[in-house]
């Protein structure tokens, strides 16, 4: 396992055991960890607070973000793609895209590099999760 | 003057008198306010708290967005455009597109309706910061 990867699942995780959401996230620049962060929806009653804004929050203020690859164990919605296309981020790797196929081609298409790792033990985290909190998990992604 | 985009520009207003970037946000449901925001990118370091973002932040766990309005002094970049398209906001009120012409294509290729009151106090009040703080603005739109 990519340990970026395996940071952005330690995130998730927390994130889980937290009673939030388990999405996690990691920004990377030269091979060193920039910033860390993870769902904070139901911790911070936040809904901007998705894995990769809440990294990108605690990054804090980058002068430019052209040198870092942005990791997350599961597909950006069109809020975090969004953001990583605004920031000129070049490369998102992520864990898995079964259980929530989020906004690929919209990164692509503003020239992203997008890499998916497809992971079983990404989507066994989500699918427990979607399991457990479906009305949380339909809130988070807007389709109530 | 629309009352809400008043209530927009006042929030715009009040973050350049914190010292930071003059673009206020307001959601509205049923002709009432929900939650207003200023960009907070100076204030908190953060470089995720744009209007808008801070206005949604403000706003909290919403149920659904589907009958709220959002206004914006300036028209939404692409980490606000993918917010209000993920969050299903149906139509979204701007200040002006002058001085920034952001996503406005891409929130209309998703269905979201944009009205642009192109107001010229909204383009003087950002044509003053930029032309005060360049090195600032570029960074909030990562054009450095």
């Amino acid at each position: 396992m990519d340990q970026f990867m395996q940071a952005a699942i330690d995130e998730a995780r927390l994130g889980r055991s937290e009673g939030g959401i388990p999405i996690g996230s990691v920004l990377v620049r030269n091979g060193e960890i920039v910033a860390k962060g993870h769902n904070k929806r139901v911790q911070e009653l936040n809904p901007i607070k998705h894995g990769e804004m809440d990294c990108l929050n605690n990054a804090g203020r980058q002068r430019s973000y052209r040198d870092t690859v942005i990791y997350s164990t599961l597909m950006p919605c069109y809020m975090c793609a969004g953001t990583i296309v605004q920031f000129k981020i070049p490369k998102v790797i992520v864990g898995e895209s079964r259980t929530f196929d989020g906004a690929r081609e919209f990164m692509e298409s503003h020239g992203v590099e997008v890499i998916d790792l497809d992971l079983q033990e990404c989507v066994d985290m989500m699918n427990e999760f979607i399991e457990a909190e479906p009305v949380l998990w339909n809130e988070d992604i807007m389709e109530l």
